[in-house]
């Protein structure tokens, strides 16, 4: 109705005005306080963080937390016999027959494992050992991996007094992120990695318009500060770009059974 | 009119009704006001923005960039005979012997250009026309390059119904980053690259604890967003971590003779 | 001549020795090839870029462009009568009233403009002019904004000779980003601003867990280089997190008429 | 000399031929290696990472970590009287008097403390407890703050089953960052923060071209990723712009006695 809109207009136009008249009152004499900096939502989610335990190298999953292990079985995974997302996506997998001992599992050779659940932006919390017997040099030890939305690996390897490619260290994104540091421990001893991880994005045309980015601590020390990546994992050749949405956490048998405990996930 | 003044007061008791209560229940007698929020330095510079001419794709300089070329000559430049800082680093350059034609510096066979000046962050505008005659493909046709202080190379190409791979394309930083879109004129068509640019950081022990982050727009086409850029550009292998200050603004010669003008820096 | 191809032959010699040299140093027999960094897939799309004309300041739209106002109407906005979302969200809006002379559209009191498309990542091109005829000062000359996503105000303000809050500048986001140059031009010249902006995110609890970021030339000068946006636009007290999707582009009216032109996003 | 001009020249044009057939050559029948995405160099230090331990939560200091407090003494402290850098880096300070119990140093009224030590980019972790004794709510219960770089303050309260307003709870930047989740424990228990920080940039206008970033962990659950901070910690009104080199890490007295342990930095 016309007789509405036309109050409703001066009802803005007043408003205008007031603010105004205010505003310039308020110039000379108005009044700080700090109130004015303090909003009151959204209110952050009350999370009961996790302990830590004579069995966890970091604390136990928080009460928001996905637990992928919790020491007794492999009921979160199934077995793939690939790495690349072209085999991974399409492998009719089945259970995950990673041995379980004493609260570890242990990569096996022939098979690597897929979380079944997926996830986008995430906290995850992982812990490994290498082996203690020390066999093999370079890429050749204690190596393992993993991926972080099934195509960007977070490198796993003994490299305690075992050099190789920077990319290709211990902390390292593989192929794409020297570490900041080397904080390995000594083979046999448990290590843990705590990741942030920030999904890419991608347009229409399958470009890339934002890289994912990660955050490492291994053993509490700071390997990867929003380290972008900016593709695919690769052994050959350069990062690929292909547009996905939410994946999974692949951990890889690369041959060198390495354990793994207390990992959990916290979607963010 | 009565039905709208009361309207109005109704909507001024509302309006102050609704703020007092919103404030009360945030604070206890507080009064917030909008100079909370404001703040008076520091003071920007004031810059006097270029004017486009008949001679420019992009504006003239803004009165704060430094000129590294007016059309008239090469004093700015000195020439080098390598890309990587291996090499330019050491050279002991002479002038730089590049041809002034019409307000149109010209590489030549033999000889890149460096220029005298070196720079940490920088707003970069350059333009750039491919020889009209089209010669070779792929790579071959009208290659040239933009290095970032020296070591990050922002290909310049005649990508113009001319396919190569897309990490070597025009508006890519050459093997690092795809552009966002092709946007290429025609060969022997002024073009223009926008560029902005932050250093990278390097720490105590040689690693880079922060990229360098380029912005580029094309023709005022946007192909790279803040870009991540992780090391030297190498045409064979990864790139390189190389600490560095200050670096200068290189002009490929890759053996095909494009066309410069108006080139200049605004240092951030 | 024979010294010259002595010289030669060594220079081949000694590239020939480095290559398989570093080669060898760093795996045993492979031979490194400039293929292992090319890469062919996503290709970028071609778009033809616009050209500079006499009526534009800044080019015309590119081919893949979305065009808010090409001079003729205001076909692709609709009129609301506030800024903030909680308002123009539920507001029944009509057509834009805003009067259109010789290709321009001036700001009319008591209406601002919404888009009727909604965007999310997205560069934009807008130009616009403040009144030749000087009145008022600070805040209240030449004022009007253009809001991102509806939600986030990229300052319009005659800033010629008139000094206000830094926060508040043409070239600020209002009262979150200070701009690194005030670039202005003088009342009644018409101005440009190219804008590149990336939404933010939200997680399921509605907090943001990546800002909005905001690059923004003004005539050609860089004033925001991937500034972080953290919540909206607010006049009194502080920026507010409020989850959305694509949001339209707003420009405000704040009393003062201001002419806009060449009018164009390309979401990204 | 003209001669030897002529043979690098010469050189050079040989070394661009050479390539270029090779390129050819190989990209018809090239064989990619994985070496080529290997590098070798910058070498990432090796640290000794800390352990847990009874009396941390978290591990101890790494081996490459400045110690700010190990429990015995408050040596590498002084007293401040305020938290402003307008205060403190002009205060006369004395030795800081906090008293030391059982490992643990307790803030004391009156006084705040400031390290000797001043830090850029760095890793800091550190232990508190609030008061057992629940006295007081909102922000005046268990109230204290880590100031990175003496200007940025990551808050210290006891927001255990205490609300307050969400930009003030433990885990914001104060005034600047809501935190993403609120894990607090219980009043009277250890909790440790995490904290990566990147300092900020300044020009030589002094403007903030780049913003000191932070990412922090809570008792191992992430509250604050990558977030950017624009500005000092201010109780009223807006973050300021106050170009700055290295700075300390101040620990507020807020009136509450807090008490702090295993506090160490690792600069980046």
């Amino acid at each position: 109705m016309k007789k509405t809109s036309v109050t409703l207009a001066a009802c803005a136009a007043l408003l205008t005005f007031a603010v105004s008249t205010t505003s310039m009152a308020q110039n000379q004499g108005g009044k700080q306080t700090p109130e004015s900096t303090e909003i009151y939502e959204p209110v952050p989610p009350v999370v009961t963080p996790g302990v830590v335990t004579a069995n966890t190298s970091g604390t136990t999953p928080p009460s928001d937390a996905t637990v992928l292990f919790d020491g007794k079985n492999t009921d979160q995974w199934v077995a793939i016999t690939g790495y690349d997302p072209a085999s991974w996506e399409k492998t009719n997998a089945g259970p995950l027959k990673w041995p379980v001992r004493d609260g570890v599992m242990y990569s096996t050779k022939g098979f690597s494992a897929r979380s079944k659940q997926e996830f986008n932006d995430f906290q995850l919390h992982i812990e490994f050992k290498t082996p203690e017997k020390v066999e093999g040099k370079g890429q050749g030890r204690g190596n393992s991996g993993v991926f972080l939305q099934g195509r960007y690996e977070l490198q796993v390897l003994d490299n305690y007094e075992n050099p190789t490619y920077v990319d290709g260290m211990v902390g390292s994104i593989y192929k794409q992120a020297i570490p900041l540091a080397n904080p390995s421990r000594k083979p046999g001893e448990w290590q843990s990695y705590d990741v942030i991880y920030q999904a890419p994005r991608f347009n229409k045309a399958g470009l890339m318009t934002d890289y994912a980015y990660v955050t490492v601590l291994l053993n509490g020390v700071l390997v990867q500060n929003h380290a972008a990546i900016r593709g695919t994992t690769e052994y050959i050749g350069y990062p690929k770009v292909q547009p996905h949405g939410a994946g999974p956490i692949l951990l890889q048998d690369h041959g060198n059974p390495v354990g793994f405990r207390n990992i959990w996930v916290r979607p963010l």
